[in-house]
């Protein structure tokens, strides 16, 4: 029976329920087997509303050059060409970018890689990102086998869709719920691709000052998560979420379980779609099931007090919370952010979160920038 | 500049809309240009409620020894090993089966395949199926790079996991809107079990017959989008879906609008996900919107005739029917297999697609045996 050989199968550690930074940490060790070389591997997210790239997974010896960082696709013309031709790039010696001003570049050699190799990465025919392949020394891609490193490479594609489809196709699910039933979300407009941008810029300004717990693919999965924070909703009946007035005692009970019935909705539909074990569900369940919690533990609807309240949740409170004060309303008009800012402040420390509010009114030039790109300016959108 | 080199894309081929058997054929070639003796790529699906591994997508040069075929995989227990182990298994020398009386084996040698070498699938920690190469030469696989080859076949599982997940999430989608809104399916029980096997039953038999346009992707396709054929129903409102007595002509005016409302909303929730373009998905939209159109032309919405109803639609009809008539309902006792055969064959011609009834019928035993194993009676479950 010498004719039948059973061989380990090389990459049964892909068969595991983990995120996908782990996946591709442990395909790194196996193409280290290989091109021992390569020290670092790093996939970059596309955002085609923004125009930018931000990075999402690496898996990198020492060091990690980059984490919680965007850049305009523009400033990289390279980039753009591989992306519309499809094509790889080898760079052997990254000493030609020293007259550079890309400062992607710039970052990748100040920490001493010498030789890059870059793939653009597709989703069908829709440009997803950019995966990249980094060595401390010179002239390494020359010697390689270019032909088995992109097979790695293609195969690094195939996982960073998967993951995304799954994300994707949970929100879309969710949206596709809300769109047969009844419940229409009461925000208009572009409250969500706001508060899930504040979501977003809140995340990375906590991690780049060194918050534990937030990486980038948690930072992306809250980013697409943080609309769906209110789809318990679904689960309220039309009479008292649309009761012009004020609810009664009674109502105001009923409309509370919001939260609650979001964490089971989610459980239920998670279910359906065969991803109960995704390893990124317990962002979107902890979302929707306790951002009406406050840190003074005066919140629902379990009175959760400060760290009990899982940083996600803190974070698309503030940002939830600021569009809304910042956003026209038929009983209100838009705030100024200054008057917004000072509210939140308020709130510091007794409602909100003191760190997700400073980082927020930090960086109130990006705030800025993404009004002015999502605007519910009605002249903008011709209706 | 000679430091930066654009290397052509090698697996631009796969970043296409097109099918997985289209792409695995793209792979193949890529795989024929490192390993030449490989002649034949095929993938098999498990079926886990019945056990079985069905052929789903290959590509082979001069023949296709595998397809429309399912067989038990106890009955395969070298494979079931390779499932549990996770392990690959070559095979230099296939005579080795010769004294064995697995039958996928022996077609295999039937048709000179001389050596194997088999993966098992996994999507994370779920084994979906087999994946097979083929030589036609002996021992070939002793000298092969089988690390290089075993890649080739995780972006193979990665691919087969994309095109799968794209499928069952749609179909999750559907399913979770199903119970977020008021309508439930009034058909009880394993209806849509026993409808969706039914329909793969008789593709499968059309597909052996020589039917063209049937190949075993779309057959499983089919298999798991038939219980969503009659999706439209979530825009009938209650009062007459649900209404107990006859529906007079009005009401049922609305109740046929339900196929043209499955279209509609099958086109939403597909935006939705991001799958518009889901090559797969004209299945989904045919039996929705046209599985009430009859070969007579009296059928609606558009009185389609005979080859103008898509044959996935004419299937799914004909299996829809033989289950309702041959289940229990509130108004009517469970009819024996011989009196709703014979119903249909009153239909064949008319309503119904003869060809479709007939290999029904031919094959009562299959027929039969799902009824056994997806059986609604009580106390097989325990209600």
């Amino acid at each position: 029976m010498e004719d039948i050989i059973l061989a380990p199968g090389r990459y049964k550690d892909l068969y595991k329920s983990v995120s996908l930074s782990e996946k591709i940490q442990g395909l790194h060790q196996m193409i280290q087997q290989d091109f021992p070389y390569i020290h670092r591997v790093a996939v970059a997210l596309f955002d085609t509303k923004m125009n930018t790239l931000k990075t999402f997974v690496q898996s990198a010896k020492e060091d990690r050059p980059f984490q919680f960082y965007e850049c305009l696709m523009e400033n990289a013309p390279s980039l753009m060409e591989i992306k519309t031709r499809k094509t790889n790039r080898v760079v052997n010696d990254m000493a030609v970018f020293n007259n550079g001003t890309h400062e992607h570049t710039q970052k990748i050699a100040a920490n001493g890689y010498q030789a890059s190799y870059s793939a653009p990465l597709f989703d069908e025919t829709t440009f997803i990102g950019m995966l990249f392949f980094n060595a401390y020394q010179k002239n390494v891609f020359k010697t390689l086998d270019l032909a088995k490193l992109d097979l790695y490479a293609q195969l690094i594609n195939s996982l960073v869709v998967n993951k995304l489809q799954a994300t994707q196709m949970l929100v879309g699910a969710f949206r596709s719920c809300l769109s047969l039933v009844s419940y229409k979300d009461p925000e208009t407009g572009n409250h969500l691709e706001r508060m899930a941008r504040y979501t977003r810029l809140i995340a990375r300004e906590l991690a780049k000052q060194g918050h534990p717990g937030l990486t980038d693919e948690t930072i992306e999965h809250l980013f697409m998560f943080a609309p769906l924070h209110d789809i318990g909703k679904i689960g309220i009946p039309d009479r008292i979420l649309r009761k012009p007035g004020r609810l009664d005692e009674e109502e105001w009970q009923i409309m509370q379980t919001h939260s609650t019935k979001g964490r089971e909705i989610i459980d239920t539909i998670a279910g359906y779609l065969g991803v109960a074990t995704f390893d990124q569900l317990s962002l979107l369940r902890n979302i929707s099931g306790s951002h009406h919690e406050t840190i003074d533990g005066k919140g629902y609807p379990n009175q959760l007090k400060k760290a009990e309240i899982p940083i996600e949740t803190q974070i698309v409170s503030v940002a939830d919370i600021f569009d809304a004060l910042t956003s026209h309303r038929s009983y209100k008009p838009a705030w100024s952010n200054e008057a917004a800012f000072k509210e939140l402040m308020q709130l510091s420390g007794t409602k909100l979160n003191p760190d997700c509010v400073r980082v927020l009114i930090e960086n109130s030039a990006a705030v800025k920038e993404i009004q002015n790109r999502f605007s519910d300016d009605l002249r903008d959108h011709g209706r």
